[in-house]
């Protein structure tokens, strides 16, 4: 079958491990007949959970590891204890060896980037790998990236995010040349921090054949959706994306509270209820969960540690469209084609 | 009067100019009668607005003044052009002259900060200025700061922030001994940028008798009210405060446009409209409107320059609770009492 798409995934990985896992990709193959699974893990926990499923039968080769990494290990005691054995580095190792188009894995972010790091290695022409996630808009969904791979950025780096990010926003979004954004404080040119100044300069003057550059946007753009990339800092990008889910979850809870208050608050609640099941169905953070890491030599998915099976299959949605659709070489060739980054190359300002 | 509190006010800033300042400064003082104002701004237009009000009577004293900052201008030629004339300089010039115990304006942010730091002067023992917000928590309000005064920081800022902040949540929260969260990436040690970790460290050792350090907060616990104060650097603080407000829109046009939908839905809006009232307000931004600008030898709060009069009232009430529960010496005080301040201030880290 020429549109099989393989990916692999670290059974052992998040909150709920194989319990979430192997469901999720159940889920996701119902969606994607052509999905086929290597699952990484505890066999004799794995098997029984795959037999359970009939929308996974012949579509999953399990293969044994006795090391999991837990969601409170440090990245570099995970890599020691875990390389080369662990089910998240084998689920890893499958995408540099070609057999898996792409991996997922609900495990601990730092452990997961530093293996990816170590065992992928970093693109040719990026300088650090971003994560990037499918921001929920008035409009639809925004790429935003990095929202935590990375403290700190320089111009270079911004610059390669908003190249990484359209690719990206391509493949996802079908758009075709997406907007970009950079995220500051205020829109006018003479406001933010050096890295942000010099990469809206860099990007004004530079002839962009694949996306266009909108300008700076603020915080109040990202749910606005005003462009289909928002690119900023990882530290910065972290903070947001968490004080939006805090946001988000602030107001479920004063909703909730408004409408047992009086009788008749439950009265109309009562009329609402599937209004407020569609709102909650929209406000849901599994329908957009899966962090993208970009810029290393392969596509490694981080879906959300305490996700449930719908999650994990969102995050195994989002695999297969960047497999399916080669996030790869749209990557690679976006990047060819941006003058600014390929200046960077020349000068050295980007190591290759 | 002893209690007496005077406000200057610049009666020309924001979208609307005086025709929200009076109204403002009107229903301010219905809910503290022992306020004074004095108005900076253009007699004609203000002085009808005023003796419309009875709520004002015999507390406004108007100086007409020629000069207003327009809400684009750039901040050094606002300088250039307000300094000493303009209605926003006048405001903060009374309190520099001891007429006045707080200046409020909703004229534009970088002219009021850059006005303010060349007529107040920064404090001693403080590096920079910071803007601290009131931020609606699930448990109730608390005190965020920096959200845009500075970008970028060092430890000895965050801390000098720590300090600060808990002052301001004595104030307007009423602790006597605040917690204090530094906003992060992760609540781990190892996590975050070198200013965030150096600052951690400090304040971890340091023997502080005013506030206690909670450690690393992340950007969900904003909402939740984890902390009384929350200390970040003023580019991530911006952008944080944004999409807080960003999302809050976007859900709030998701319910509406959910209880529309169908008949059932806008039954059931109609029985539980009370409790849509009562969430619309919680979710007012105008109730917690105002940005204290700390770190000045003198008190400036910065009202949203979109808001109503109702809003204009919140900054005018939170400028009452500042002069009148003496936020500069709290301040002096905490900064004295705190050792890692009076260390960096020795040791010539801090400039006096």
């Amino acid at each position: 079958m020429s549109n099989r798409v393989c990916i692999s995934l670290d059974a052992m990985g998040g909150d709920h491990g194989p319990t979430t896992v192997v469901p999720g990709a159940a889920i996701a193959r119902e969606r994607h007949p052509e999905l086929h699974f290597i699952l990484f893990g505890d066999e004799a926990v794995v098997r029984p959970l795959v037999e359970a499923e009939p929308r996974l039968k012949g579509a999953v080769e399990i293969r044994h590891t006795t090391v999991s990494i837990a969601m409170d290990d440090k990245p570099s005691q995970a890599v020691r204890q875990g390389r080369g054995k662990s089910s998240m580095w084998r689920a890893i190792q499958a995408v540099r060896d070609g057999e898996a188009q792409a991996a997922v894995s609900a495990g601990n972010t730092g452990a997961l980037m530093a293996m990816s790091k170590i065992c992928l290695k970093t693109m040719a022409g990026i300088e650090r790998p971003a994560i990037a996630c499918l921001w929920p808009t008035v409009r639809g969904e925004s790429v935003v990236l990095d929202v935590g791979a990375t403290i700190g950025t320089d111009a270079e780096h911004l610059v390669e995010m908003a190249v990484m990010g359209s690719a990206m926003a391509r493949i996802v979004l079908d758009v075709e040349r997406p907007t970009v954004g950079l995220l500051n404080v205020g829109t006018e040119e003479m406001k933010g921090n050096e890295a942000v100044k010099e990469a809206a300069r860099l990007l004004r003057e530079s002839e962009l054949p694949n996306f266009t550059y909108h300008g700076f946007v603020e915080g109040t753009d990202l749910g606005r959706g005003t462009t289909d990339v928002v690119v900023t800092e990882g530290f910065t990008g972290n903070i947001a994306l968490k004080t939006a889910e805090g946001t988000a979850k602030q107001i479920a809870s004063y909703l909730k509270a408004a409408m047992g208050r009086t009788l008749s608050a439950r009265i109309g609640y009562l009329f609402a209820r599937q209004a407020f099941a569609a709102l909650r169905e929209k406000m849901n953070p599994s329908r957009a969960n899966g962090g993208v890491f970009l810029g290393l030599e392969g596509i490694v998915i981080k879906s959300h540690g305490s996700e449930n099976a719908q999650g994990f299959a969102a995050a195994v949605d989002l695999a297969y469209d960047m497999a399916r659709y080669d996030l790869m070489r749209t990557i690679r060739d976006m990047l060819e084609q941006t003058p600014a980054v390929a200046a960077g190359l020349e000068t050295g300002l980007i190591e290759k």
